[in-house]
Parts: structure tokens; C-alpha cells; sequence
């Protein structure tokens, strides 16, 4: 094996090395499917790394789907690669033949409401005067002032608007981040699919790690740590708050989908449990109003704000401003809060609804996996089919579907229930079976 | 002098550094202003580095105003650190007395037809199902087609719609741009006023120089070479074309303002000159609509577009899809067109109707820089008050003034009409002589 690993790496970086190196082995179909992976023994003593190291990183490659195990008998590669890329977005679209789509990250079509987000960009738009002008670089001042009320009531953070960074999305804020932090070396992410987030980080050259939380920032979504909406318990984020603390080290907390917890009370925010130190606290709407919305905020501890401040006329405000103005108005009339009820109680009852069906159809021979958040389960099923096969025989029946693991014998699905409307649920459930069988 | 000039650096990056300290120096009150900057000979000796060296720094600071020269005197330094930071975009909204307003970036209230952008915004927003989905990482599928049509007609950019990458603004297209050239070391402006351009790639790592036309990255605006107008003529657009071809240079056209040149013609665009061959084009759309509209593009030549492909997943799109679905049936609709047309004629009259006004009124003892395109001019005028001062005493009668140079008993104005209405310029430029006598 022709191999050079940087030894004077720490190491962490050297199993995500050893993972990284076999992951596009087996994207490139060099390590075909199906095809053994060298013992751990054999490899440590070709690599000449250590046999936790390697350990480490197939331990990393099977948590992300790249191998199984098979006991007593080693480490075999999946089908991944034959897999189509990442979820296509607007798949609904390409296929219009999609009848029920378990797969698509959008919002269902009864959530929103259109007609009185119309009514706030039209407003918006009647302020001429207003539009004329280039945005605020930081985001138009009445937003922060209303977004400042909004995090202090919903998630007991206490800061001035002045903290306050608007944009579009939360890659652009990333932008903006990245270099204000730039004398970090290392961020961690907790598992290698948030490309986005990871991306933006190894294009300004930071080191990127793996649930290392000696990593000089550590990126988490704690109200999203698995796509099945698993959260992180109170017990855990006051650790992470206290071992960051004692060792210096930045957090960034993606509070994505917060306002889907369902079934789990409090969630504190690692801002607020922080004291406001050294947490960078980030806030999205793509999933409260539209995903075609791109309006995301970032709050930021004192430190990082005024080292902001003497950049900030260095960037252009991403996020439309028109939008801007709409959103405070809709929040200060109080239609977020009531979106907000709206869609947890939407998405808690559908996903329950879609627990039951999946229940019912798939019955004991199934494993069902789900979180106290979010809009997705996870459903082991025997299954005799590759990922690739089964999801293409079930495209070509009106079926979308999105694969998270493959077994032998055995395949984990990822369904969503948020673009789906509730009595879709049993046909949908009853076909998939049909096509698994 | 406690100064470590990195000498390994080219040349070029010296003059720079030397550039940057006294600036700094200026800035933080350091050199006050008014005092003799050291001589070429001493500071070249103190330095270690060559006289050119020097004097480069020297000439370059006072290209931007940091300095003045005296005639068998020296240099000295100017008031410009007391001046007001950056000038403030939203400035007209905090002091709503202002009367006249020569200093805005703003768009004239005349010139942008609310009622019809509107219409098209709430159409887009009838299009409920395109709208529950995240957009294209590249831009709307549609909206491309429409733009690679419309600089093909334009530009003459021949290109095809998987080349074109629609973003929130110039600086989200150079936060996916950077990364894909990051091969490359060295960057060049025409200025250091284009801070928003050269802080993306300084935080990406690139040094940056000016006029420097062998560097790796070459960034020009061939159509605003300068605040008052001057465009790039012919001659020199296909001098610059042949020099980075053979010298395997990229070039970055920022195409601003292009559709506001009047008094020449043909214009032609570098992509279109080089062929398509490592020329970056970007297009904006914040002249011509609502500076407060975050819709920019660039279109790629082959081979980026190749690598962006590669990796467009990982980037989020930033521009809100309603904006990118009106704007595509907007200029279908030959709206866009209209609108460049409209305003060409307008602001060519406006500029046309300033110069006149400047002239009857400062007369002889003014001098008028005014280039072929744009919607500004220099005026330098007689003047015995600090530019500070002056800026104050003006506001204090309702007028904002944007100053570009001071010079002992002489200041040089840059007095937009974009935002202004023609019939301001009269009480405008009478007001504004008896402040400056």
C-alpha cells in the first residue's frame, strides 16, 4: 500500500486520515462492493499506525455507511457507492411521477401560510424609500432588535442587537465566522454528513474533526444529533459547556429544528447554560417558514462581537432585504410563535402517525429507530435487494425513498414525514412493503 | 523604527507592507495629521529596502488620499483619518434632514418601477410548491438559462447555463470561487477601495497586490476603473487579455456598471475577448434594480466550471428563490431591458445636467474629472477648510458631501447625482460654493 500518513498530526487526524483514505477508495469503486476490508492487525502493521487508530476509523466508516460488520468475520464494503449522490433537493420536481416522497428535506404544503407571508412582502415592498439603499452589513437593525426578544424569550439568551449577525443561510454566516476565529486550528463536527458546514471550515484550512471535543471549536446541533431527531440530554450539553470551558476551546451551537423537540422538556440552550462565553449561538427559519427563505442569524459572545464590529463593513448583507423587513413585522405580530405551535404540533402528530403505520405494515421484523425531534424515523427491514435496485424500483412505482444503511440481509431507511400529507401514510407504507418483499 | 518587512516577498508585496504600516499609522492617529512624512532617502535607509520601494508606497498612499505632496517639501499627512469611516450607506436615513445628498450609493426613487417588481415578486410567491423546496446550490434552473441568454445578447458571452453560479451578492460568487482557485497565491486590484472584494481573499490566504498585472488572480471592474466613471478602453482590455493568457493568469471581470456607458462604444467584454478562456465574468443586478436585491452571477470558463460542478453540493445558494423567480420572468418579459434603457438614458442626462450646473457654478477655478460611464464626477475646488470640517459645516445645512482628496487649499468632492433628483442640482451646487468660500 502506498501510503504516506502525517505522522506529526495528532492522533485524531490520523484515523480521520485512515477513514478519509479508504472512503474514496470505496467512492471511486476501487474497494468494490461487498469486497473485505484487511484486518485490523493486517492494516495497522502496513499502515505502521497503531490498531486503535485503525479501529477508529472503521469504527467511523461504518457509522457513516461505508462498511459493515459482519461477526466474526470482519469488515465488508456496502453498497454506497453505487448509491445516487447526496438527496437531490428538487427531485419532486424532476420526477413529477413522484406520488409519495419519503425523502424530501421541504415542508409540507399545509404548514405555511402563503396568503399572509404575501401580505408581509407585499408591505415590505411598499417601503421604497427603504429598498433604495444597500442593507445594513450586520442586518437591518429592527430584525435584531425583534430576533434579541426572540432568543431571550424562547431560548434565555440575553444580548444586545448589537450581538446580533444576520444572513443568508448558515453557510454565509460561516463566512463571516470563519475568519474572525481564524487563530483555531481544529473544529469538530459530530459525524461527517453536515458537508455544508465542514466544507466552509476546510476552505479557510481549519483541520476537521470527528466528535473531538479537544478540537479548538466544536460545531453540534443539539436538537438534531442524528437525522431520526435523537437530541442531546441537559446531563450532556452541561458537560460539553463545562469541558469547553475548562479547556478553552469555542462552541457553535446550530440550534436547527429546537422547535421540533416533542417529547423532551427543558432543551436549555448551550448558550445560555454557558453564561454567554465562548458559545457562538446560530438560528435559522428554513424550516419555520420556507426553505426558500434564506434568512439565518448568529448570536455572538462579547468577544467575537467586537472583533465583528471592526470587520463588519468589510461584508455585504447577504439575505434580502426585503425579506428582512417582512420577518420582523411577522414576528413582532406574533404569526412565528403561532407557526411555530402550529408546525410542532403538525410534525409531532404525523410523526407519530407515520410510528403507527410503519408499526402496523412492517410489524415485528423491523427495527424502528426515532428521536424526541425532528420529522424522520429510521426502519430496519430484511431486505434481499441492493440500496441502489430498491430505491430505482421504487422510483419507478412513484416512491421516493432515502437510504442510511446497508446490511447484508438487512436495510435501514430514512423516512421523512415532512412533505408528506398524513393520509398518504398507509399506501405509501403498504407499497414500500410490497416493493421490500 | 521597530519594523521586520518580510524580505522573502516579492516587491511588490513589499511596497505594500511599507504602504499598510504608515497607513495604519495614519489612521490610528500615529502620524498626526499635517506632519512631514521621513524622506525617501531616510526611510529607505531606516527600512533596509531600496529607494522605489519607497517612493511606490509613497505614490500609493497618496493615490488614496493618506498623503499629500508638497513641492520641494516632502510628503505630508493628510486629515483623512479624521474624517468619518466608511461612508455610511444608511446615513440618509439617520439624519433625515439631509436636503441634498451627493454622497449616496442609493438609486434615484424615479428610476425603479415598484409597482411592476411587485407584481412579479407576488407571482413567484403564487408558485406555493417550487417555494416548499431549498433552491438549486447553483441558482434557479431557469434563471440561468435567462442569464446566459441575456449576456450572450449583452456580452457576447457564449456559455451554456451549467456555467453560470447565481449568489446573494459579488462576495457569496468569491466564496465559492476562492476555494476553486486556491492553487493560486496572489491577487490583484486596482485599488485598495474594494475592500469587500480583497478581504474575501485575504481571508482565504491570498496575498493581495494593486495594478500588479503578474499576479496569479487578476480582479478588474473595466467598466468603474475609477469612482467618477473612467472605463477601460479597447486597446488596453485586449493588452490585458493577451498578457494573463500568455502568463497564465485568471482573470476576475466585475462587470459593475457596465450598462451605464455612455459616451463609448463597443465596450467589449473580457470573457468575450479572451475567448471563454480563464476569464471569470460577474454580472450584479444592484444598479439596475434595488440595490437592497442580492442577485449576482458569475459565469465560470470550462475548466472551473468542471471543478465547481464537482463540488456545487456542498454550498448552499444564498439569493431567496422568489427574488430569483421574479427576476427570471422579469427580463423574459424584456422588463430588465426596459429598465437598463430607462435608466441609461436617465442617469446619462443626470450626469450630463450636474456637469453643467458644477460648471456655471464653480467656474473657472474648479477642475472636473468625469469619465465615460457611471453616475458620479471629481470636483476639485479652492478650499481652505479641512475636509473634516467641511464634511460637518454641509451636513450642519443639509447637504452630504463624500470627499475623495485633500490637498493644502484644494479638496476634490465626489458628487453622485444617482440618487438626487435634476432639479436638486441648481440649490445643490449653490448651497455647497457658499459652504466651500
Amino acid at each position: 500500500m502506498s501510503l504516506s500518513f502525517h505522522q506529526e498530526n495528532q492522533k485524531e487526524s490520523l484515523y480521520i486520515q485512515v477513514y478519509q483514505h479508504y472512503r474514496d477508495l470505496i467512492m471511486e469503486h476501487r474497494l468494490p462492493e461487498g469486497s473485505r476490508m484487511p484486518s485490523l492487525r493486517k492494516c495497522a502493521q502496513e499502515l505502521k499506525l497503531s490498531r486503535t487508530t485503525i479501529e477508529n476509523a472503521y469504527l467511523q466508516l461504518a457509522a457513516d455507511g461505508y462498511i459493515i460488520a459482519k461477526a466474526q468475520s470482519g469488515y465488508y464494503v456496502t453498497g454506497i457507492a453505487s448509491q445516487e449522490p447526496a438527496p437531490d433537493k428538487n427531485t419532486a420536481r424532476k420526477h413529477p411521477d413522484v406520488r409519495y416522497d419519503f425523502a424530501s428535506s421541504g415542508v409540507d404544503r399545509e404548514s405555511f401560510r402563503f396568503d399572509l407571508w404575501q401580505r408581509y412582502i407585499k408591505s415590505a415592498l411598499r417601503q421604497n424609500e427603504r429598498l433604495l439603499s444597500y442593507g445594513e452589513p450586520q442586518g437591518e437593525e429592527d430584525l435584531r432588535q425583534v430576533l434579541c426578544e426572540y432568543v431571550r424569550q424562547h431560548r434565555n439568551i440575553s444580548c444586545s442587537p448589537d450581538d446580533i449577525v444576520i444572513s443568508a443561510g448558515v453557510q454565509s454566516l460561516l463566512h463571516i465566522l470563519c475568519p474572525l476565529v481564524a487563530d483555531r486550528k481544529t473544529v469538530s463536527f459530530p459525524t461527517p454528513s453536515f458537508v455544508q458546514g465542514s466544507t466552509v471550515f476546510s476552505d479557510y484550512g481549519f483541520q476537521i474533526h470527528y466528535r473531538d471535543k479537544d478540537c479548538d471549536i466544536i460545531y453540534v446541533s443539539p436538537a438534531h444529533m442524528t437525522k431520526w431527531g435523537e437530541i442531546m440530554p441537559v446531563s450532556r450539553r452541561m458537560e460539553l459547556v463545562h469541558y469547553a470551558g475548562t479547556h478553552g476551546s469555542l462552541i457553535i451551537e446550530d440550534d436547527f429544528e429546537n422547535e421540533f423537540v416533542y417529547l423532551q422538556k427543558p432543551t436549555p440552550s448551550l448558550y445560555s447554560l454557558s453564561g454567554g462565553h465562548e458559545v457562538i449561538y446560530i438560528g435559522s427559519f428554513s424550516r419555520l417558514l420556507l426553505p426558500s427563505i434564506r434568512l439565518s442569524f448568529m448570536v455572538l459572545p462579547p468577544s467575537l462581537a467586537e472583533s465583528y464590529r471592526q470587520r463588519a463593513s468589510f461584508y455585504n448583507q447577504t439575505a434580502s432585504k426585503a425579506e428582512q423587513i417582512a420577518l420582523c413585522q411577522f414576528i413582532r405580530d406574533g404569526h412565528l410563535a403561532a407557526q411555530t405551535r402550529r408546525l410542532k404540533r403538525l410534525y409531532s402528530q404525523k410523526t407519530k402517525a407515520l410510528l403507527q403505520e410503519v408499526r402496523k405494515i412492517f410489524g415485528t421484523d423491523s427495527q424502528i429507530q426515532i428521536g424526541a425531534a425532528g420529522t424522520s424515523l429510521a426502519l430496519t427491514l430484511p431486505c434481499s435487494f441492493a440500496g441502489k435496485d430498491l430505491k430505482q424500483k421504487a422510483l419507478s412505482r412513484g416512491l421516493r425513498i432515502s437510504i442510511l444503511r446497508e446490511e447484508p440481509g438487512y436495510i435501514t431507511l430514512l423516512l421523512s414525514c415532512s412533505s408528506m400529507s398524513e393520509e398518504d401514510f398507509a399506501p405509501a407504507c403498504i407499497l414500500l412493503h410490497e416493493i421490500v418483499s
